[in-house]
C-alpha cells in the first residue's frame, strides 16, 4: 500500500537542506539500475548528432551535459557547483527507459535511488527530484522532434509493484520555499508538454499503471489520455498529500481530477483525504482510471490499448526525426552565452538583461531546408536556449527579479522564418517548431520574474520575437535615436504579424495580443489592421503596442526608474501582482493550476502547519504526528 | 496625495493586534462625527418594524444590537467579549450617512475616526476596518428590501477632498493572519454584492470621488456600474498596497481592473507600483475611472449621471418595502440559537453542527401574502439567520473546523415556499429573496470550513435546503431509520425541485447540481429527471445526489470516523483543497478573486516579507524601511 512504502521511505533519515546540501559527484553509467536508452531509439539519438554550434558548450566528456556540481564550463563562480543543470540527453538518463519500437515508445521509470538531485535523500520506489522530472522532460521533447513516427508513448515502471511513489517527501520536506515551488512549477511544466504533445502533436499519453500510484506517480498518469491499473488487490492510485503531509498535490491533481476526468467533486474529496488510495472497479467507477486490467492479460491489454490509441493520429509514417544536439552554453557567475541567447546578470541590480539575435542568414527555401537544418534552424536553436535560459535563471538565480529583454537583428530575417513555418504548418516538423516556442513562452508567462522589454534601435521586435515584448509586464520603446551615440541610426520599430494573432496561445487560450486588449475590441481591431508593416514608437504607443515611448532626453532616466523601483518593492507582492495582471479574461485548466492552484499550495507550503518545525511535511516518517494550529483560516 | 495622507494616517503609533485588544465600550449616538440615518429614509427605517419573532433577542437598549463588547444578551463565556457582531442597523450606523430621495439614494461614507471596531488604531480619512464594513452591507441589504423604489445608489464621501483612504493600515499590519483573511473575504462579498444588486435587483451604483480614493478606497469604486471622479489637480485613483505595503489590494482591486474595467495589462501594471496615483484626464484614458468632472460643476453631473444610470431600471416605482426588523439571536459559548438557525459547537470536536429548520406553516398564498410576511417570511428569516450565522462562525470561532448540517422538518413545505417564489419570480420581493438565498449560499461555497450534510430521517434537504447539502464537500445518507431510536420514522427523502435547477447559481457561475456533475452530462440528466420526487438514500446514492448511504449499522462509525478524521487533518491543506475542489468548471471574476487573487494575498499575508517584524506591512509609517528576503518564489 502507498502508505507503507511511503513511510518506509521517509524513514530513511535526516537530510540536507538541498540548497545546502554537498556536492553528489556526477558518475554517469554508474550503479546498476542506471537506465540507458534501449536499442530501436530512432535515429536522433543525439549523441551520434552533430555537434553543438558555435561557442563554448559547457559539455562533459562523452558529450553529457555538465551536471551542475562537475560542469567543467563556465566561470568557477562561487554557486557553480549548486546550479542545476537542465541540459539532458537520453544516454545520459539514470532514470528512465526510453525504447521506441515503430509508432510506440515505451517511458519506463526506473528512478536510481542513489541518483539524487542532491543528498539527503533515497528517491525509492520510484520517488523523484527534479533531477528525474529534468530527464522526463527531456525525454517527452524528444519524442517529438527525434521520434516522428511515435504515435503512442507508454509511462509505465520498470519496478514491480509500484508505478511511482511520487515526489520525494524527504526532498520536499527539507527544501526551503523557493525550491518547493520551482520544483512544482517545473513538474507542472512537463506534465503541460504531455498534455501538449497529445492535443497538438498527435502523440498519444498511456499511463500504464502496473502498480501502486501515489501522489505525484498518479498525478503523472493523470496528464496521460488514457489510465489503466492493474487489477491485483494491491494496487492503487492515491493522493495521500493531504492526510500525510498536510499539504496539497503538487502538479495539477486536484483540478484535473473534477476538471478534465470528471471525479464527482464529494467522491474526490473523499478520495484525497483517503491516504491509503482507490483500486480496482471502484477506481474506475469513480473515473479515477478508465479500466483495471488483471495482471495475467496486463501486457497485452497495454499494447492493445497502446495500438488502439495511436490509429486515430496524424503523425506521418515516414517522417525522419531531426536530432536535437547537445546545446552549446558559456555558463558564468555574470553571463550566459548561447548562439542567440545571452544574459548578462547583474547582482547589484537584480536584473538579467537578456538578449535574443535575430537570424543571421535568410531561412531556407522549404520545409526541406527545415529539417536538414534540424537543431540549427534558427527559430528551434533560440527557443532551445530561451527555454533553457529561462530554467536556469529561474531555478539557479532567485535574487535576480527582473528581467530586461532586448533583441538584436534584422526585423525582416525574422519575419521571413516566421513566414517559412506558418505556411508550412501542416509540416510536422515546422509545427513542433511552433509549438516548442508557444511553450517556452508559456514558460515566461509563469516566471515568477518582473519583465521588462527595451525596443530600441537595432532590435528586432518582430513577430515571433515581438511576443517576448507581449508577454512582458511593461515595455519601453524608444522615440527617435540616441543622439549622442547613434544619432544616423534607423528608429526602433516593431512589427506585428502572423505569428502574434493565433498559432502562440497564453495558457487562458488568448494571443498575448487578444489578452492585451481583453475587452477592447476596438483596440484589438486597431492593432490587427496594422499588422504586417513595421511601427515606429509614436505608432506602436497609440496602438497600445508598447507601454511607454520616451525619446532620447528621458529614456535613461525612465528606464533606470522602472528597473530600480522594480528592485526596492516586496518580491512577493511582485509575484502575486503578475501572476493576476498576466491572466486576464478566461481560465482554463492550465491556468486554474498555475493560477489557482499553485497560489494555494504555496500558502499552505509556507504555513508552520506544513513547514515548521512541528508541521505535518517535517514531521512525517519520524513517528511523531505533527502539530497544528487549529485555526482556520 | 494619498500617499501623504496614508503616511499621516499610519504614524498614529502603535497598537494592539485587534484579536487582544481591550474592549471598546459602545457609544451609539456618541460625537460629533456620528451619522445618522437621514430624513426620507423611506418606509422601512428598522426601528420603526415590528420587533424581533420568538427567541430571546440579544439587542441592547434602543432596539441597537449588541456590540461584541457590549452584548447584554447570550452566556458570558470567556470570549463573548471579543465576538464581531455583524447585525446593524441604519439608526445606529457610525460610518455612513444613507439618504433616499424618490429613485435615488446616497451613502455617504463619513468615517468616525474613533469608531473601529477595536482598539489600537484611528480611522482617520475614511479608512475603514470590519466595523465600517458590517454597516456597508447593511446598508446594501437594506437599499433592496427595505427601499425597492431606489435605482440609483450614489456612494460617496461626506469628507473633504477624500473618499476613502481605504483599509486601515495599522489595523492590518496589528491584525493576526485570520483577521485579516476573514476582513478581506467579508468586503470582498460585499462588493459582490453591490455588483449583484446592480445585475439583479435594478439599482445601479455610480462611484461619486468626490476626493482621492486609494487601495481600498478605489476598489470600492471599482464594484461600482460608473465612476466619475473630480478633476481638481489633486484628487487621484491608486493602488498603493504593493508599493507601499508591499501586499495586494485585497478587495478584488487587480481583477476588476483588467477584467471589468479593461485597463491594459501594462498600464494596470505601472498603476499598481505608482503609489501616488493617476487623476485627471489620464485616469480617463486609461479606463481607471468613467469621467473626470472639475469642482464647480461635480453636484449637478453627479445627480445627472444618478438620474441616467436609474432610468433603464426595471424597478416597481411604487412598491413598499418590507422592514429587516432586528434579528433575533442567542448566542452562547455552546450554543447559537434563531428562530430557525441553530447551531451547537463542540471545542473539543472542533465542530459547529448547524440545523435549519423548515417552515412551520404552509406558505400564504400569493405575493401579497409575501409582503405581508415581510421579514417574518419563512425563507427570508431563515436566510438571514443563516448570513448571521455563517458570518458569526467564520470570525469568531476559527477553530471549529467543520461545519456539520442537519436539517428538520416538512420537505413538502419547503418546497411550497420554494414555488411560491418561483412562480412569482416577476415580483421584486420573490425576486429579491431568491437572490439573497442565492448570495447567503455563495458565502457558503468561500468559507473555509470543510462542510458535512448529515440526512436523516425527520430532515427536510429538499429544493433550498437540498443546496445546502450539494453546498457540502461530503454528505451521508441514512439508509433506512435508525432501528433503536425510532424503527418507525419515515426513511429520510431528498428531492430536486426548481431552486436546484438555476436560480441559485453558485459563483462559477453553474449551479451546484451542474458543478456536481461537471463533464458528466448524462449523469446530469439522470439526476434531473428525477427531480420533483422524494428520493430514498439508495436511490439518491445511485443518482450521485449523496455520496455515502449507510445503514444504521455502519452510520454511526462512518460519520464519526468522517468527522473525526476532518479535525486531525491539517486545516491549511483542507482549506486549499476544498477552495479548489468546490468550484469545478468555468471561472468567472468572482471565483477569480475569491480563489485566485485570495490565494496570493493570502500568501503573501502571511510571508515575512510583508507581515514579518522587518515586512513592509509592519513597517510602514515607521520611518524605517522595509527589510525584504529578495528572493523570487
Amino acid at each position: 500500500m502507498a502508505i507503507e512504502e511511503l513511510s518506509a521511505r521517509a524513514a530513511a533519515g535526516p537530510g540536507d537542506e538541498p540548497e545546502t546540501a554537498a556536492a553528489r559527484p556526477t558518475t554517469p553509467g554508474g550503479g546498476p539500475g542506471t537506465p540507458a536508452a534501449g536499442p530501436g531509439s530512432g535515429p536522433g539519438t543525439p549523441a551520434a548528432g552533430p555537434g553543438g554550434g558555435p561557442g563554448t558548450p559547457a559539455a562533459g566528456p562523452g558529450g553529457m551535459p555538465a551536471q551542475p556540481d562537475a560542469g567543467p564550463g563556465g566561470e568557477p563562480g562561487p554557486s557553480a557547483a549548486r546550479r542545476v543543470e537542465f541540459r539532458a540527453e537520453p544516454a545520459c538518463y539514470r532514470h528512465w527507459r526510453l525504447t521506441v519500437a515503430g509508432p510506440a515508445a515505451t517511458l519506463a521509470m526506473d528512478v536510481d535511488e542513489h541518483g539524487g538531485l542532491r543528498d539527503g535523500y533515497e528517491l525509492k520506489m520510484n520517488s523523484y527530484d527534479l533531477g528525474v522530472d529534468i530527464e522526463l522532460y527531456d525525454a517527452v521533447q524528444r519524442l517529438r522532434f527525434e521520434h516522428p513516427q511515435v504515435r503512442t508513448v507508454v509511462l509505465t515502471s520498470a519496478k514491480d509493484k509500484i508505478f511511482s511513489a511520487g515526489a520525494n517527501i524527504r526532498m520536499l520536506a527539507a527544501a526551503p520555499h523557493a525550491w518547493k515551488v520551482n520544483f512544482c512549477k517545473f513538474t507542472n511544466e512537463t506534465r503541460g508538454a504531455i498534455e501538449d504533445a497529445s492535443a497538438n502533436s498527435g502523440q498519444a499519453y498511456l499511463a500504464a499503471l502496473n502498480g501502486t500510484a501515489s501522489g505525484g506517480g498518479y498525478e503523472l498518469a493523470l496528464a496521460c489520455d488514457h489510465i489503466m491499473l492493474v487489477d491485483d488487490r494491491s494496487s492503487v492510485v492515491s493522493l495521500p498529500e493531504l492526510p500525510l503531509l498536510g499539504v496539497l498535490p503538487g502538479t495539477g491533481g486536484l483540478t484535473r481530477v473534477v476538471d478534465k476526468r470528471h471525479v464527482r467533486r464529494d467522491l474526490a474529496d473523499y478520495f484525497a483525504t483517503r491516504a491509503e488510495g482507490v483500486g480496482g472497479t471502484r477506481a474506475v467507477r469513480w473515473r479515477l482510471v478508465d479500466e483495471a486490467v488483471p495482471r495475467p492479460g496486463w501486457d497485452q491489454a497495454v499494447a492493445e490499448r497502446a495500438a488502439g490509441l495511436g490509429s486515430a493520429s496524424g503523425r506521418p509514417a515516414g517522417a525522419r526525426g531531426i536530432a536535437l544536439t547537445p546545446l552549446a552554453k558559456q555558463r558564468g557567475d555574470d553571463h550566459i552565452g548561447y548562439r542567440y541567447a545571452a544574459a548578462d546578470l547583474d547582482r547589484d541590480a537584480g536584473t538579467a538583461t537578456i538578449t535574443i539575435a535575430g537570424p543571421e542568414q535568410d531561412p531556407p527555401p522549404g520545409p526541406a531546408g527545415v529539417a536538414e537544418a534540424g537543431a540549427e534552424f534558427w527559430t528551434l536553436a533560440m527557443t532551445r536556449e530561451l527555454d533553457d535560459l529561462i530554467l536556469d535563471l529561474r531555478t539557479n538565480e532567485l535574487e535576480l527579479g527582473t528581467w530586461v529583454f532586448k533583441t538584436a537583428g534584422d526585423p525582416g530575417r525574422v519575419l521571413a522564418y516566421d513566414r517559412l513555418l506558418l505556411e508550412n504548418s501542416g509540416d510536422w516538423l515546422a509545427n513542433e517548431i511552433v509549438h516548442y516556442l508557444k511553450r517556452t513562452l508559456k514558460r515566461l508567462d509563469v516566471t515568477s520574474r518582473s519583465l521588462i522589454a527595451l525596443i530600441e534601435p537595432g532590435s528586432c521586435f518582430a513577430g515571433s520575437l515581438l511576443e517576448l515584448a507581449l508577454a512582458a509586464d511593461r515595455s519601453y520603446m524608444l522615440s527617435g535615436t540616441f543622439e549622442d551615440a547613434d544619432p544616423d541610426a534607423e528608429p526602433a520599430t516593431v512589427t506585428l504579424a502572423g505569428m502574434n494573432l493565433g498559432p502562440l496561445p497564453m495558457g487562458n487560450g488568448l494571443t498575448r495580443l487578444q489578452t492585451r486588449f481583453y475587452g477592447d475590441d476596438a483596440g484589438l481591431a486597431a492593432a490587427r489592421a496594422a499588422a504586417g508593416g513595421p511601427l515606429e514608437a509614436a505608432e506602436a504607443e497609440r496602438l497600445g503596442l508598447v507601454t511607454f515611448a520616451p525619446d532620447d532626453i528621458d529614456w535613461d532616466d525612465e528606464v533606470r526608474i522602472a528597473v530600480e523601483e522594480r528592485a526596492s518593492f516586496s518580491p512577493d507582492a511582485l509575484t502575486g501582482l503578475e501572476a493576476n495582471y498576466r491572466f486576464a479574461g478566461p481560465e482554463t485548466m492550465e491556468t486554474k493550476i498555475f493560477g489557482r492552484l499553485t497560489a494555494w499550495q504555496n500558502w499552505i507550503f509556507n504555513r508552520p502547519n506544513a513547514s515548521g518545525p512541528d508541521g505535518a511535511l517535517r514531521r512525517f516518517g519520524t513517528g511523531q504526528r505533527a502539530h497544528f494550529d487549529r485555526k482556520r483560516v
